[in-house]
């Protein structure tokens, strides 16, 4: 932030009196920009076929950060809708899936990308999904199948080993996690 | 928003291109703004006392919205931090409370005010609390002395229900919900 968004002059970087953190303050018409956190919410969509086997559906992302590797299904949250509206949506943007049943699952804190992550488990109605644009590939897999080594996310990574966990016992409680780096998986 | 943060040109509120709701655009820089719910999270602090009875703490405003009006400790998630540490500094700032044992308890969407709100249960170490700078007062209240009547939110009201529920089976599962009203209890 550079400018205020309230009148266009410029604004400073510091702590406000009686506060304690450095804030955008602009001293033209006097408004302290406060930044927040932003909510990263979707889906973790799961498939039984015919055996009672699950299988997990994965995205293969088209778009930066992490091109080229697999997710679950997740975006921002927007104004104007709940938790479970957000996850739905970025489902069906980003996969083109038809999902009931939505469960709260994750909720990750990462501080270092100002951000949380909340991560519902959902049953795939059919298998009739595919990409959307965001997406390079959609596709289901079995626990053996899934690809650890080119997963996009920390989160992910943490959301789909608790599955596989918590799976054992057929018990899927809510987890609360902290992941204190950035979350991509590799280099950034 | 009515100017760009990045430039301090005016922005224009239209649909982007490919997306489906109006942003603030600046076509000087080709910045999309877009603008995302916020995170309010607090505690439910439990006091238990000598004979096994437990109280809960609650903040009566000193602030607008609902001045006047009692509220657990709880604000605006800041960058940089867990939910866990943004709950107890919350509580600390509005009641100087000594508390340890977070639990998620409640996580509720206001899509009318975009804003979530994210509740812990939270253990009181001792009676040592007393009004931070945005608190009247702060005060031990058993459950028939809640004072109903006088809460500021409709989420709080929600958080204490619960409790007072699951205190008779003694089980205090994550509960989920919409609000779809604006927050405040009254007229507002």
């Amino acid at each position: 932030m550079k400018y205020c968004s309230n009148c266009g002059q410029p604004v400073t970087l510091r702590i406000p009196e009686g506060d304690a953190l450095p804030r955008y303050i602009c001293d033209h018409c006097q408004i302290i920009h406060y930044q927040n956190p932003k909510i990263v919410t979707g889906c973790l969509p799961i498939w039984k076929n015919d055996e009672g086997e699950d299988q997990i559906l994965l995205c293969r992302r088209a778009i930066e950060p992490r091109h080229g590797l697999w997710t679950l299904p997740a975006g921002f949250m927007e104004n104007a809708e709940t938790l479970e509206q957000a996850a739905e949506r970025e489902s069906v943007e980003e996969a083109n899936v038809n999902i009931e049943q939505l469960k709260l699952y994750t909720l990750i804190s990462l501080p270092q990308a100002n951000q949380i992550y909340i991560i519902y488990l959902a049953n795939l109605c059919d298998k009739r999904f595919h990409p959307g644009i965001e997406s390079l590939d959609v596709k289901l897999f079995h626990e053996h199948e899934i690809p650890w080594d080119t997963l996009a996310f920390h989160t992910i990574q943490f959301t789909l080993e608790k599955y596989f966990q918590d799976r054992k016992q057929n018990h899927y409680p809510v987890h609360t996690h902290t992941i204190n780096t950035h979350n991509g998986k590799s280099a950034d």
